[in-house]
């Protein structure tokens, strides 16, 4: 069975070309779309979130992925076009956007689907030659099954989650959009992964989206204890305001984390470690405070090469669990609406970690993003 | 308060003096017991399993640990003799031997005190000047809280489970000594810090006691897939007689262990792999071949200073979780009587696992672990 066509479709994208000295070189461009597949949406873009690993895609160089392409993996937007086995979502549908799964590995099957198999492939891997740069050459598309960096995209069905009962208007659809990945991520992992609950003493490491979104679930969940580390007075402010017990700010290069972790714990340490940060002196500190029979979770992304080295006979003995998190361990499609109810609840203020911008304006996104003026940019198409 | 006065005890005790070479140093020797504290007891031993923890401490040179002392930490006996505090046993009832904890901290309030905070000094440390050797100095005891390699021995209230009510006699007694370290630690960690089930592909590598042990809960169990790796293809015939699904000789060094896993499970790998070897070569192999969102549990005791490389990026993208096994995560006093129950219902066929020798033969039997012919050697007092 074949797709619809839809050479009509005109976008504007902001393609990632080839690094320029290991920095993102991006250029907002005129496009047009491929031929829609039988399981495929084109999603008229509302806003997209801006990630940090949308900035990671567009630094490594040539050698290891594929230039030209259109990043982007929190989308919002309005369903224009449906290919004719979608069975999700119709014309003028709200829908959220997040990662693609297979739906048929057993990870998948389980329930598990930001664990699939084929996650890799499928979300940073993408397709090649999605749109078509006016007067230029062919761009990779569908990174995160959806590359919703464009006005009009092409998206893979297993990538929405369609929210045209439970998002009120376009404004609401707009603040949505990093509930796919950064907000989820944040809130899946501390209430999904780790289960954590009121007798749980919890450590986030890092205040950037993810984790002020993880401060606000473990308030949710009521934990007893919730530290908040980062560098940033600002960032720790909003962690307290947000339900945080204790903050710590590393900035004095003479504090020993563990000892002040451990003596905000009773001297236990922390139940529950997130480490978002991907720096690997501070998930060694993670390591050494985090309580025994506690759970160290990886969320962060370490540089590509990085491998923790675990002294065996001494992690044993505590019990400790070191685990990844991808996505929280979330079902978008259950949990997107969940958040909702929980935002509209007051419990989830997501709206106080939002800025919006122009999608002209990208190059101040990405910018506040990296001076961490902004918490979470969300451009608007 | 004080103890009881207890000059008088004369016992035997296997005494583990400097190693030569590098080997144990062990020899049968007439001593007699210190004084008595108040929340001690003596013990007339029956029985002492022989593990090799108890090699591993004999076997380090004298600036790591003092000589000489009693090892031992699977015993079964009869109370002799109580302090006075003793609370749960009185003279004349029968008790199997375990490691002590400190029941004052966070970990062994919580119900796990094989994790306890204390664990290391109160069961590898143990307390100096327990026996007077005859003609001889004075040498370490309570060991594991016990130091069971004696006719006679003062053991910690806390490592006792009064099992007067469940053994029948001295003859079943002295069959159940191992409960109290290696039985416990292989079945509770499969039921107890994995909580294996019927949806369960487990994978236990190398098949010394601990290993059988967790093949025989694994089946108790019901896990769908239950593969045994061992170098001995007679341990792997125990092994499959104990319920293993499928076993797996490594002796063919051109055999990849991570092909023949996922070739019998179905492409995925394990959900719960443990390692009873302390191998670092098999534990690579395990962290491979351990499935999406599997546990990896370190229980064998790797060389004191092996360090695990987790490559973060590909751990963290699969969701495994890598976890260490202290005696199984269990409170002997609930959970021998528990095994003892097993036992009785043909679901737990320990007798198929232990052989007897005469304490005078410890030397035997010390060369029946080395060489394999022998699981669990038992000494008999």
């Amino acid at each position: 069975m074949n797709g619809t066509k839809n050479t009509s479709i005109s976008a504007r994208a902001i393609v990632a070309h080839e690094p320029i000295n290991g920095q993102p070189n991006w250029k907002l461009e005129n496009v047009t779309l491929r031929d829609l597949k039988p399981t495929e949406l084109v999603v008229r873009m509302v806003s997209t979130g801006l990630c940090h690993t949308d900035i990671v895609f567009s630094t490594w160089p040539k050698e290891a992925i594929p230039y030209p392409k259109v990043l982007g993996h929190e989308g919002a937007g309005i369903v224009q076009q449906i290919g004719s086995d979608v069975k999700n979502a119709k014309v003028g549908d709200s829908v959220l956007l997040s990662f693609q799964s297979c739906a048929d590995c057993k990870d998948c099957n389980d329930g598990h689907p930001s664990y699939c198999q084929q996650f890799s492939p499928l979300n940073y891997g993408g397709e090649q030659e999605v749109f078509e740069i006016t007067n230029g050459p062919k761009s990779a598309g569908t990174f995160f099954g959806q590359s919703s960096f464009a006005s009009h995209t092409i998206v893979k069905e297993s990538s929405i989650t369609n929210v045209s009962s439970v998002a009120k208007d376009e404004k609401e659809l707009k603040l949505f959009a990093p509930f796919g990945c950064g907000f989820q991520t944040g809130v899946g992992t501390v209430d999904k992964l780790t289960g954590a609950g009121k007798n749980d003493s919890i450590v986030i490491l890092g205040l950037g989206g993810v984790g002020l979104a993880a401060i606000m679930a473990a308030k949710l969940k009521g934990c007893k204890t919730i530290i908040g580390v980062d560098r940033s007075q600002e960032r720790l402010d909003m962690a307290s305001n947000f339900g945080a017990t204790h903050i710590i700010n590393t900035t004095n290069p003479a504090l020993s984390l563990v000892d002040e972790v451990k003596s905000r714990t009773g001297g236990n340490g922390s139940s529950i470690t997130i480490d978002t940060t991907g720096n690997m002196g501070v998930i060694g500190n993670g390591m050494d405070f985090t309580a025994n029979r506690g759970q160290m979770i990886i969320l962060g992304v370490p540089p590509v090469e990085a491998s923790l080295g675990v002294h065996l006979i001494s992690f044993m003995q505590t019990g400790k669990s070191l685990r990844g998190s991808i996505e929280g361990d979330v079902t978008p499609s259950e949990y997107i609406p969940k958040m909702i109810q929980w935002y509209r609840d007051d419990k989830l203020p997501i709206d106080k970690l939002v800025k919006f911008y122009p999608v002209e304006e990208f190059e101040s996104a990405l910018a506040d993003m990296k001076s961490a003026a902004t918490v979470k940019p969300v451009l608007v198409w």
